[in-house]
């Protein structure tokens, strides 16, 4: 049992909020952290026992910020939202980190506004562990929080992904990779050619990256703006649901096929665990001065057990002091 | 049998001129388009029978543009490479259309400065027929040929684009979207913002969609970036073939497993058919003055005989007349 306590906003996914308070309670006594599940009472009060778990706490919020909000008016004028609350706590050291599976641009508004950025960091920036069957995954970031990005804010990304690969994935001295359309150094829009010979001084730098290599073993942490990567990401995501549709349909096209497929269904399940998102603990907001998971928006309760768990390592782990050093460290 | 006549790249991609010869052999048998080889005699030649197929014509280069030479330096200085005589084919109607499978680059470089933009085209695109397994592709634009690009060029895009659809996969009525970080006409960077209200008026247009929506049946033309259609289309291509060796690994992970998928395969390599990048045609580079066809790099000879087809199609469809039309109608 640790002392870390994380805050989970209990309305936001699109099965908030029952998984969401299921997680919350399973990682209060599965996780070893302790649990602070911020929510409006009447609808959650409902999914909890009597008897809470040791290390687990609800408090009352009478607002949400729900999915089709405008994020930046929503975190603005929802101040006793749940998400703003959860934020609120993490600035106010009643938690030490937060999680929510709720709309990603108001979880980043809410972080940006109560918990601020990190000195001396310009943007912040979303990073996602991409699966790679086999090894470890490769972080691609940003993932949506900064779509509009200047040179040396990709520097900065640079430097938080590879400190997030290093606590978060335990890679000593990750390869950096900046995402473009073509190997060659000369290769990419104006902002890759502007950003490439500036991070070329970085450690670990090996240049330009395709979408190809992203789920491969060639490289730890990728580096693109906000707008790149969120439709990369999306776009692995439609990727993966279209093969597994296609895989299942032909496994079950024929009585034959269905039995055969009883075989095989075990190892190809196993094999494909690692592409579960709800597995994955999340991705992360980096940049901001504290811990900020955003689960996906479909979060089972096991995925809320897994960033909470996430969330609370990065806090032991001392991932924003670093952050705060690597940042210092280069300017 | 046609008239139509193909100038073929007999020295460009990973596989030529062997797999390439064959092709265009082939394919002057099989296609009813006429066939012009292009190539380096010493190379070439001896892969040809002494009687050549009807329609069949070789014709000497003497230079190559290689994967790696600099487009745009490579294009002019070797004027008498394979690539540049393929467009210049084009250009003096010795050829109604032209079939490369070599540095996609040079391959644009070689038709803009032979062939020319349409009149009113700002600048040229790549269109790629993106697989949907049981629905027709969906047609991605731009996927590499004008990485830093204006909101009114996407708008032109998305008018090629539509037509491209049109003629190519037979929709009467394609839904054209704008790749975004978000559905909601909001989202996206400044460029996305900029072109969102300009292509409200295109007929069709469904507004954003995100990656996700690209490989399924949502949307017909897919509008972005040549850098961000780049970098979606390798990233598809790499989370397949990761997919791909997954599954893989699994029917061949035990004994039993082997012999179960004895039974699957037949239908999962029938499902699988539709992803195979041989069978698609290859891309096709819009806005210029002629047909070019843009064969993947990895092009078997049946990769080859599919392009020609495809290219001799567009033109006997006067696809180049009908961008024409589609961009002065616009103007």
């Amino acid at each position: 049992m640790t002392d870390v306590v994380v805050a989970v906003d209990a309305m936001g996914g699109d099965r908030a909020p029952e998984e969401i308070a299921a997680g919350a309670l399973a990682a209060a006594t599965e996780s070893g952290a302790g649990v602070l599940l911020i929510g409006q009472e009447e609808a959650v009060r409902p999914l909890l026992p009597a008897d809470l778990p040791a290390g687990f706490e609800f408090v009352h919020a009478s607002e949400v910020v729900g999915m089709h909000d405008d994020p930046a008016v929503g975190v603005r004028t929802k101040k006793d939202s749940s998400l703003v609350r959860c934020a609120e706590a993490v600035r106010d050291g009643r938690a030490a980190a937060m999680v929510s599976a709720g709309n990603t641009g108001a979880a980043m508004g809410a972080a940006l506004l109560r918990m601020g950025r990190i000195k001396g960091v310009a943007r912040p920036a979303v990073a996602v562990p991409i699966p790679v069957p086999g090894s470890g995954p490769t972080v691609l970031l940003d993932a949506g929080a900064t779509v509009d990005c200047r040179p040396e804010w990709l520097v900065q990304f640079a430097r938080l992904g590879a400190e997030y690969a290093r606590v978060r994935h335990g890679i000593e001295a990750p390869r950096v990779g900046l995402l473009s359309n073509g190997e060659e150094a000369g290769k990419g829009d104006e902002l890759r050619k502007a950003a490439h010979p500036l991070m070329a001084a970085l450690p670990g730098f090996v240049g330009n990256v395709e979408g190809r290599d992203v789920m491969t073993d060639a490289v730890d942490v990728v580096v693109t703006d906000g707008f790149t990567g969120n439709v990369l990401l999306k776009g692995f995501e439609g990727a993966l649901r279209m093969m597994v549709n296609l895989v299942f349909g032909a496994l079950g096209a024929t009585e034959e096929a269905e039995k055969a497929s009883e075989v095989i269904m075990p190892g190809l399940l196993a094999a494909a665990a690692d592409l579960d998102p709800d597995g994955t603990g999340g991705a992360m907001l980096l940049g901001v001065d504290g811990v900020c998971v955003i689960s996906h928006g479909s979060s089972s309760a096991r995925a809320i057990v897994n960033a909470v768990r996430v969330a609370a390592d990065a806090v032991t782990a001392g991932i924003v002091d670093r952050m705060k050093e690597s940042v210092r460290d280069a300017s």
